[in-house]
């Protein structure tokens, strides 16, 4: 458990070195979970654009988010004023960006399969350049 | 030293509360001070505005502030797209919130007095109603 929270962390650290060595400001959310304020992990921005990040690494081929975790998410990014993301590094594929709107929600259930992922996910690269604000 | 570093999160812990019961979407910030990138301890943001804040606790008079943290803030609110604010909590007096070019600057010594804080700092209420960007 303590290995997949240090996992967890430095896949949250690279994304932070990725954002900053492309101009982003880019920082990792103390307590982000546990606080009692909702928080994403990962909060990065540019001039034009703020983007609240929740991130998860697998090993498997898909990974399962909790509702709260989404909604934590939805409504941090609404009340600081970012879009929200979830980021999704498959051990084998590397990180995919995704849209709430594109994961797969069954009953309480949202997910993110390597499949979906390579079909509707963005590449950090994308991301980064995608020019339109939600 | 670790009583000073506990006092420290305890008042950002503060301000967190008080952005998120205004509405505010605010997060303390994982490492901050000692990450390799920039980055202040407290940002909060609402539809229209994100503040950046770098926050200190004094029972003395005066606070002095390092160069090194006055840059580190000012280059991530850059990149980040955010204002850049120093909250300084005076243990009799409350929060007051400065801008970087409020601060007495003699040298590479940085500090805010009392003084200093009463006439030209806001407080969180003064902060948040501020109602055009920098």
């Amino acid at each position: 458990m303590k290995n997949q929270k240090a996992k967890g962390s430095n896949a949250e650290r690279e994304l932070v070195k990725l954002f900053n060595e492309a101009g982003w400001g880019a920082i990792r959310i103390a307590g982000s979970g546990s606080s009692k304020y909702p928080a994403p992990d990962i909060l990065a921005g540019n001039a034009i654009r703020r983007v609240a990040i929740e991130c998860k690494v697998t090993k498997e081929n898909k990974k399962y988010l909790q509702k709260a975790e989404i909604e934590q998410l939805r409504t941090f990014a609404q009340s600081f004023g970012a879009e929200s993301w979830i980021g999704v590094k498959f051990v084998n594929d590397g990180w995919f960006f995704l849209m709430l709107e594109d994961l797969e929600e069954k009953g309480s259930s949202w997910s993110v399969s390597v499949e979906l992922a390579k079909r509707r996910g963005l590449s950090i690269a994308e991301l980064m350049q995608r020019d339109h604000l939600i």
